[in-house]
């Protein structure tokens, strides 16, 4: 087998991420990169992914030229609602080419936009390739870490999952997204802006319920602030008793009944408990998984991406998601 | 679709614990049982199961006539050797069905059955069906859970696991078979004969290794008893100090210039620390993934199996192992 020849579409942080990854699997040739920042087009991927070199792959805004011009994958992150990827997707599966994506609503898209999931499934199956929406949450931590335990359970009737991020030690821009120094009043303004929101928790919730089998009639999700409660200091902000620290989401699946089937809640916050993942499966028998320390985010979504792509040759071609992917570390072998 | 139609191959403890698990699971029908125990030949397969109600389906030592009658899947839990069982896992192939095996050298048998490895993987991809050797170890704690923990990590040097399971707590059989209550020396000439043993430690270090891109070029596995350091009583065993309370078994995966790259201990015997499953990874970034209270046995066992049987009719053709399969709970839907 040759080299995996990859397009990189989308060369914001998380792109540029991706393609230094990249760089480190010899089985991976980079062969072509999409970006419609005026700034970015034109220039060498390298440069603009902070590669340390040249990689002789210019950046074009013109994607349907570099998706036709011989590839086998495209790395897609661009933007978090399906709707706005949906023309981009369809074009990479209209030239023949596996695609994974870390668009947030990809993650698992049935409920949302059914019919969208349809039209793109049956696109990907007309092309014969896969269409993979996948990252670490949504994606790993709060839905495919809970069906992997799950496969230890002979009946499940509950699953829950709580991932705390103690934001202290991590960089500016994140302690600034979650709110940090805000008032309540003005999380709340920036909540209902669409500023401040984690997007993939209904995702998960859906992804979760469908596999175990739970019912989930109504998803519901709550955004609202941790305040601190005593004066919080990082090397950014110096966050006083009352304000913002930071951010607290949860969603609930709801049966028709009012039953609570599957509980999930993302905490990012200054001056947290150490970082954890938890996952917890009530059933025959009860189970509980920990990763104490977390999955490092900003190193596992790209780290979970580019992992992911021997699979698209390996699954079954149409519109996948985590949960049919059989996930493991791609060491990179030619 | 309609329901998957299973024929359980082999009616021994493990067998029958499939058998009445498959008896919950509404998209599952039972249609025929294989065994060559005299005491079971002709009886009902519910009866001989303790199911709690005879199936309709009797047990049948004529492998063959059973396999032909018209079914999809065979769930095979005869033997621990791969050339043991070979012969019935290509008669199953040959009548074109798919099988989930527990035979623990199934579970990886690429190194030390390279060429048998051959043989299954061509008869299954000639019919067209997925043979899969799974199970809980080997099969899902020591080396899909660390797998699957690596699809997190960038970079991956190292991986270990960690099993320890606390006899106190479990059944008699258990307690006797890891050497409770035995000197140094008859445990010691147990092993050499074979009876206290736990297969698959190796098969477990040689996936991880290939799927993590790990180095390992000599695997060595060593078994020890866990010796009482003062009297340990359990409602079957009192055992003075001195005595044998249990067994540790290391297996280690060495590069070819003898560096570690993998290392599965497993530890049961009575009177353990609670009893806990950790796997971790030394990479980019480091991480660690423990199951408190550990991963139940004797309910993993089947609920693994079973849980598998969808995914059969998604994987690609072949000899397949826990390393690509999307494992999931079955929910059973019909």
């Amino acid at each position: 087998m040759g080299k995996i020849r990859v397009i990189q579409y989308g060369v914001g942080p998380i792109g540029a991420g991706m393609v230094r990854l990249m760089l480190s699997k010899p089985a991976i040739q980079i062969v072509g990169a999409i970006d419609v920042d005026p700034k970015k087009v034109g220039r060498d991927l390298g440069t603009v992914a902070n590669a340390g070199r040249e990689l002789g792959v210019k950046i074009s805004s013109d994607a349907n030229a570099v998706l036709r011009a011989g590839a086998d994958v495209v790395v897609h992150t661009t933007l978090s609602h399906l709707k706005s990827v949906s023309g981009q997707l369809t074009d990479c599966l209209n030239a023949g080419l596996h695609v994974v994506s870390t668009c947030e609503e990809l993650s698992y898209p049935f409920r949302k936009h059914p019919e969208l999931s349809q039209q793109l499934d049956e696109v990907a199956r007309e092309h014969k390739v896969v269409l993979l929406g996948t990252g670490v949450n949504p994606g790993f931590v709060l839905d495919k870490l809970i069906l992997t335990l799950a496969a230890a359970c002979q009946n499940v009737t509950h699953a829950s999952g709580h991932r705390i991020v103690n934001a202290s030690q991590r960089r500016q821009p994140l302690q600034a997204k979650i709110g940090s120094g805000m008032t309540v009043e003005e999380f709340h303004a920036q909540v209902k802006a669409g500023v401040i929101k984690h997007h993939g928790l209904p995702e998960s919730v859906g992804m979760v319920a469908d596999g175990l089998g739970l019912e989930v009639a109504k998803i519901e999700e709550v955004i609202e602030p941790v305040i601190a409660k005593e004066r919080v200091k990082t090397d950014y902000f110096d966050v006083p008793a009352g304000k913002v620290v930071g951010v607290r989401q949860v969603a609930h699946g709801f049966s028709a009944a009012g039953k609570v089937n599957v509980d999930l809640k993302l905490e990012m916050y200054l001056g947290a408990p150490d970082s954890v993942d938890t996952v917890s499966i009530t059933g025959t028998p009860d189970l509980t998984l920990t990763v104490p320390g977390g999955t490092h985010g900003d190193l596992a979504t790209a780290a979970i991406t580019v992992n992911c792509i021997p699979a698209l040759f390996e699954m079954r071609p149409g519109l996948r998601t985590s949960k049919d992917t059989p996930m493991c570390y791609f060491p990179g072998i030619a």
